[in-house]
């Protein structure tokens, strides 16, 4: 009998899966029956972005965690699949940050070239996972969300490629019940228009409140404040951006800090991270992790320590994107159909071990590049995935962090060599800070007047104007 | 062996079957073995409201609906339990028309004084049942949320009593994805400050609407505007608010009218009404049902046609509601153990053919009250749940939709009386519209100047000075 495969999720991860194992089938080689299940009516996980928040159409929960105006806050030369670039799929040169639409443009491209989404069953939810010792096959109920049917599939291997941007971790803050502005998890986050001459809170410090407090300021906020838990984000922030310590409680619509400052705002969003979720999954086969560049309990990041049948892609926290999620799809392929031949238990254990050291030693964002890129060549030298230059990768995130400290409203108007290709980005015809519409059709076709300096105005006009 | 029984949910629906188990232990009778789970970290459902938007602290959805300044919109005299009135909880006459803080109370005063709350394992989540119909026994899998471990728990009986108002429903809307306000379902809705000074679109023309409607008038909304489906509300309405016919699409900040008519909104809020929803249940044993009186394939509205050892609570819409759940539970409770048999299949699906038949003829509001008051006597006719006068409950749902038309901001003002105890409840210290504090202890501790005149101003002042 043939090996049968299940994958859960159709974004990045999962289509990756689909890739690797289309890939080997085009050199020749025998693939398994493949199923796969996307609880959204299309693929690209985060990057099929909804205007729906909390719970979607079928009463599931919203996957998606971007909002309009979300450009790439990294250099797409980061991600760049190697074997299907960006001058491939664009045909010229594009400018080194590019908005959702454009790198969802690029990643359907490749999997719509190959003829994989025959695989992948849409609206279809994961249940729960039942895996049986004996026979070593795991059980999935999947529901199909328009019906409400439920079937059960028979599956040899399980690939778990979910994500872990999907379900917020939210703390609760004394007062938070009675803040009669609006509070919401950056998950819900869908845009900044509304926040025009409003004074904003964001507590966090890392992505998401760097990116939605600057999205703030863009459409017009009076202020922007963000509170840290441990340190401050030290950018050079614009005018009305401040920094304060962590929030101890809200008093109507005022927040305390615990520096003792306080301050009065109109909206507060929580950008305090993802939970690590699998509710389809058994106790003993669900990942808990921190979001960190290397979860324990799996080797190479990705094989179940304590059932090799298991796989999750994408389940560690994100310098490289794209390219790191193949490198584990073609690594997860060769284990599953045996061409990568496991070590033991202990071996595997020490291995993880290793890096786990070596994670906790880590000095600093630099470092933890280098680490990920070490961890993805690791991955790139045990399979047939096309090998890329990773030191300049590793080199390009570390220019990457400079620029951004140096020029947080400016960096994404940089441009940058891709490491797959050779090609020197095109400079975007619009600066980010301007740039008001984030449609595929404006970014190819050059600035509009009306469109690109008018638009701030006529969206924001009505809801600045009372 | 002892019956083991399986409770999913402990709001008011699984409260009540507790409730019901132990008033017969009171009265001598043996009971099953007993275990309910519960999500949340307390009981009540939907009156254990969050502040919470989407996806709760574990990243479960957020079950209740209800928000800040929620007054009970219909009379509590037609809610009250025969086993426990409100005059036995307050020790005193209460208003008609309670907030929610005072309707929880009220129904955790019940199951407290029973001892029933160590059957109750809580941040406990379903994930997933499975039926054998050899052994006739359910294999339910839960987690508990804090340590994501999951068990398995095997019962003879199980009651769903997850409620039926959590799963937003929420239809698409051409341009909605472009609107650059807040667009929110109503169940994300929690309290109307921030709509001060704001203009308001509610899509919808049912209960949500028009309670979060006169919300964000009685918070100083610039305008209101209804859109519905089919026909509108139709009250009374204060001054800027307007009814119009469905949208058709928006575009920027405007929406467009199917009467041609287009408007200007900062906010909308989708009053699209919830889903029966059971991820937890294979397709077979989950209930698929419009928001209506007598779903089908339920005998008595409780018990599961094709399979008699499952149950479902409340699953209907609602006239009635805590007093309807006990009448659902005892009946529940008398069905497991025996003490009702059940007719055969073709006999309970004659009874259910009846009641849809009836169903499919109710002309109107008033006939609905009246068939939902039959209902409930049938129940209770079959049970010892202790009777109440159900004509006098019909009457007053009558008079209660009358006092809605003809003052739609002065309805809970009115006082009724109990028809437990006679009781004519007491008018409340403050008209609702003025009422600017809906916590219990201002409820029962009377006015108090600087917060029942003075909050308005200084809960939306900051808001609106912008």
């Amino acid at each position: 009998m043939k090996l049968r495969v299940g994958i859960i999720g159709a974004g990045p991860s999962g289509m990756a899966q689909l890739r690797a194992f289309e890939s080997a089938r085009q050199k020749g080689a025998e693939i398994p029956e493949i199923m796969c299940f996307e609880k959204q009516d299309d693929w690209g996980g985060q990057w099929n972005s909804s205007w729906r928040t909390g719970l979607d159409a079928h009463g599931e929960p919203v996957h998606s965690s971007m909002y309009r105006h979300l450009w790439s806050n990294g250099p797409k030369e980061c991600l760049e699949f190697s074997d299907y670039s960006f001058d491939e799929h664009f045909g010229r040169p594009i400018s080194s940050f590019p908005p959702r639409a454009v790198l969802f443009d690029y990643i359907k491209g490749r999997v719509e070239k190959s003829d994989v989404r025959k695989y992948v069953t849409f609206n279809t939810a994961a249940r729960f996972v039942s895996y049986d010792e004996g026979t070593q096959e795991f059980t999935l109920t999947v529901e199909d969300l328009p019906t409400g049917t439920t079937q059960t599939h028979v599956f040899d291997k399980l690939v778990v490629a979910t994500g872990h941007f999907s379900v917020p971790a939210a703390p609760a803050f004394d007062g938070i019940a009675g803040f009669p502005g609006e509070v919401l998890h950056a998950h819900d986050f869908r845009g900044a228009e509304r926040f025009a001459g409003k004074r904003v809170l964001l507590i966090g410090s890392s992505y998401s409140a760097e990116d939605i407090g600057m999205q703030a300021h863009k459409m017009g906020a009076r202020s922007v404040t963000f509170s840290y838990r441990s340190a401050p984000m030290g950018f050079d922030w614009p005018e009305n951006t401040v920094e304060r310590p962590l929030v101890t409680h809200f008093d109507g619509t005022c927040a305390h800090f615990s520096d003792g400052t306080r301050g009065d705002f109109d909206a507060v969003v929580l950008c305090t991270g993802y939970q690590h979720k699998y509710p389809f999954l058994p106790g003993e086969l669900s990942l808990k992790s921190k979001n960190v560049l290397y979860p324990a309990n799996l080797f190479k990041g990705v094989v179940w320590q304590q059932n090799t049948n298991l796989f999750y892609l994408g389940a560690q926290d994100q310098y490289y994107t794209f390219n790191m999620f193949d490198a584990q799809a073609w690594f997860a392929r060769d284990v599953m159909t045996g061409v990568i031949e496991l070590p033991s238990p202990e071996e595997r254990a020490a291995d993880i071990q290793a890096w786990l050291d070596r994670q906790a030693a880590l000095p600093g964002h630099d470092a933890e590049a280098d680490f990920q890129s070490d961890y993805v060549r690791e991955l790139i030298d045990a399979t047939d995935y096309p090998p890329f230059d990773l030191d300049a990768v590793s080199a390009l995130l570390k220019t990457w962090m400079r620029d951004k400290e140096s020029d947080i409203l400016g960096y994404r108007d940089t441009v940058h060599r891709s490491v797959v290709t050779g090609t020197l980005a095109a400079r975007h015809h619009t600066r980010w800070l301007n740039a008001m519409d984030d449609s595929l059709e404006r970014y190819l076709n050059g600035p509009s007047q009306d469109v690109d300096t008018g638009t701030l105005a006529a969206v924001t006009g009505a809801l600045a104007a009372r």
